[in-house]
């Protein structure tokens, strides 16, 4: 979920005034700017008046209708590829599009022409996305899922219940004291860490480039093989791109305590599962909450689903944009100014 | 898990500041003192060297030995009624019970004589009740619990994933903007409250005597009737006595909302349980996430195995006393110097 494009952004920014400029002195002025906005969320619509472009809705799951095509805006939320396909096709005046979703995959799979401006939700899931990580790691530590299981045959699980070893070194039970690695350390991570840290957890990072960010030590990715071996706890919040496929591969999974969890609320390609499966399978890691997956729904052939210790959350941390209104208006505010996008791929 | 028994407090610090001087006059100084010592949990025993009593691990689930009998001190921590019953008869010189457990209700029921001082391990288990509190609210936001069913049947939930609406007004599905009310303030909401807050919800409290605590406004019980029909999530940390038998009946039942959720990790006797099943069962409350239950292990017959959105947890909250030997040092000193006990019966 973190904009692993940042590489990128230097020069379509630069690129982006030139069009704009070239936009704006080149389109009809007395046609009145469209921004369509999609129907698969409840927006504040109210709260983006008083800006140039007229507003309209749409149907993120339907072709654009022919009365909007000239729109030069567009705001997108879960739209199916079928329409975003059709949209790179026929909208011949857009000039950008805004995204809710938190990575920007589904609109550059979509075709739309380079000079496209695409923006992205990113900010938007962070407080939901760490809600449900801190929930998944809560489960695994308090082992919910194994509770849950006996409930269904009507036993009590006495092993999980009264008195307990304290924070026993061959299991993940608790927060407290725990060693918590967070693997991509953007808006997310950051907005769980405290959590983590207010519950006693101890809470490194590990990005792309390495510091101190909000009192979190964050190490570059070539400090992991020293960083998990003592790990309790992975959180996984890769984007999914080319260089993150498998980082989460045999070689560093065979690193990890075999008492350690993986949670992951990134994206499904960051883990290689045959690895995974096997580490669960051969005990060698004490197991693995999933929000993401290579191919979802998770197939029902996958191994995964009955890998011990593994718990299957359907892509559930986020889809719930928080803020949506306030981003939009920020940029296209920008956007009619002439300058720089926020959240710009 | 509160300390009901307060308004007893008083008294006994009067009795025990006369008895502690008569026991000092009257007791043979030329024997060493003694106090035992549980070996149910992982003491650092070293660090409770120093203090004039010699120290003694004993068996909790065992009869006291014969050379030990005549300890002053005795600490306890799951021990069985049996042992507690026998060390009753016939610990003649027993002064004082440094029990862990959060409250004292083993001790109570025991039947040592009334002179006999008896202190909690009140704010032992703070850290790890509220977070298993905090795990149960966030499995019923995100349905843990629903997930793992469908994953036993290899099905993926695509009813919990993907996009989501923002916090619908029929469901709880975050703890943002959440109203969570925590009936029985002590340690453990002071505990819990701030974690809450964290992550959005509104704290509010419930106990005997209103007032604000740590930013939080806790009002008096006769409050119940406007706080419950506007709660969310309703986290029951009330303590077992009689005074909180049922505490949550039938007709507070019926004042929560359709959609809200009832968490217990204090007692199970303050829940009436027939009633929460009707409810549960005629869809009047989103669900209940119970760690204690009236009788435990729940029985096999019990309606709640079975009961709609019934979380079964095994009095797993707490069992693991967090700074045992700190209280026993402190409270250790201050009876060697005849002072006041904290956690006092």
């Amino acid at each position: 979920m973190l904009n692993t494009l940042s590489s990128r952004v230097a020069a379509p920014t630069r690129r982006y005034s030139l069009q704009f400029k070239s936009y704006l002195s080149s389109s009809n002025n007395n046609n009145i700017m469209k921004l369509l906005y999609p129907t698969s969320l409840k927006l504040d619509v109210k709260s983006l008046e008083g800006f140039a472009p007229s507003l309209h809705p749409y149907d993120v799951k339907a072709p654009i209708p022919e009365d909007l095509v000239d729109a030069e805006i567009l705001v997108s939320w879960t739209n199916s590829a079928e329409n975003l396909a059709d949209a790179a096709r026929r909208m011949k005046n857009l000039r950008w599009i805004q995204s809710l979703a938190a990575g920007p995959n589904d609109i550059l799979a979509a075709g739309f022409p380079a000079h496209v401006l695409v923006t992205t939700g990113s900010g938007l899931h962070d407080r939901t996305v760490a809600e449900h990580a801190l929930g998944l790691l809560l489960t695994a530590a308090r082992r919910f899922d194994q509770m849950r299981e006996f409930q269904l045959r009507r036993e009590w699980p006495a092993h999980l219940g009264g008195a307990q070893p304290d924070r026993p070194a061959d299991r993940f039970t608790t927060l407290r004291d725990a060693n918590v690695l967070v693997w991509g350390y953007g808006n997310i991570a950051r907005t769980l860490a405290p959590h983590l840290a207010a519950l006693g957890a101890r809470v490194r990072g590990v990005a792309r480039s390495a510091g101190v960010r909000d009192g979190v030590e964050v190490f570059a990715e070539d400090r992991l093989p020293e960083l998990l071996p003592t790990t309790d706890a992975l959180v996984m919040i890769l984007p999914g791109s080319e260089s993150t496929t498998d980082a989460l591969n045999r070689e560093r999974l065979a690193l990890l305590p075999a008492h350690a969890w993986v949670v992951n609320v990134g994206r499904g390609v960051s883990i290689d599962e045959e690895a995974l499966a096997d580490a669960l399978e051969e005990g060698r890691l004490g197991g693995a909450a999933l929000d993401v997956f290579k191919k979802e729904p998770l197939p029902k052939e996958s191994r995964l689903w009955g890998a011990p210790n593994l718990l299957v959350s359907p892509h559930a941390a986020g889809g719930r944009p928080q803020g949506a209104e306030e981003l939009i208006a920020y940029n296209l505010r920008r956007f009619l100014a002439g300058q720089e996008l926020k959240n710009l791929v």
